[in-house]
């Protein structure tokens, strides 16, 4: 079976959701995919490192669209491994534990990890968000749409831009 | 700069201290080498499960004799990372975290990985005491002596019995 890994923020987690929501409460600024397209979050949303700290941020995130009837078929055809760069933030570590029990029960400890640097984990294919993750990945890459990738070149990267799509290229 | 992993329980952070110490707590009894080698942690304490998700069983665990010296030396030679099969203990990451902090101040977020399987982690070099973590390992392997490991053969891996026994392969 291939190793396949599968980031969470931006991936499976609407964390953009989120962030627009905090934000509209923070500071009533609501903002368009205009105005956060090409900028990295901390870069578009400028209370970033508030939200991300504040309790609830990361377990209170909706699922991506589609991703948990997906990552259900194939976590059956793949030894597939949720990898999420969580160690910077200590307080979303049991919230996405919490996330993953409440949306995706079929997913066993054993195929979670918390890292800093994603350049440690390895496998065949990586689906992520962020080039800096899928740039140093010796494998298959597919770049998940996201507001900050917006109408950046995915390079070597296959560029998807719905769970749909990862379904055909994947299963 | 190559990669290099090291583990947690059993290489830095002398659990078997703090499974000891519980157990005569908990039970009055007093393990022995003799009583305890060959067998695995869950083997050899019988309540290891109620232990390990105690509140304070990893914070308290004390540094292994000479890991932190050796390991600071290490930070400046090799890329780092500090590997822990910790997903399994969900109580154990905020310790796990804080234990860190307070003795390897100089490993930073961008270093730690908790996984569950350590099969996903790459690198060039890992030091772990329990063989289902080396033996899948693609790199060189050192085996640091715990008491479950003790006696058995170290196949295609380097038993290492101190931190000194470590400074002299890698420094």
């Amino acid at each position: 079976m291939k190793k396949l890994l599968i980031d969470m923020d931006g991936v499976i987690s609407d964390i953009y959701t989120q962030f627009i929501k905090y934000e509209q409460e923070d500071l009533g600024i609501t903002q368009t995919a205009a105005s956060l397209n090409g900028k990295l979050e901390n870069e578009a949303f400028r209370n970033h490192d508030n939200y991300v700290t504040s309790k609830g941020f990361f377990f209170n995130a909706p699922p991506i669209l589609e991703s948990i009837n997906v990552v259900r078929q194939l976590n059956d055809k793949y030894d597939l491994f949720i990898v999420s760069a969580a160690i910077q933030y200590p307080n979303s570590l049991q919230e996405k534990l919490d996330w993953l029990a409440k949306h995706f029960p079929f997913i066993n400890w054993k195929q979670i990890v918390f890292c800093g640097s994603k350049s440690v984990v390895c496998g065949d294919i990586m689906i992520d968000d962020h080039f800096k993750n899928l740039d140093s990945f010796n494998g298959q890459t597919i770049l998940f749409n996201q507001p900050h990738n917006f109408g950046k070149d995915a390079k070597l990267h296959t560029r998807a831009e719905t769970w749909a799509e990862i379904a055909k290229i994947l299963l």
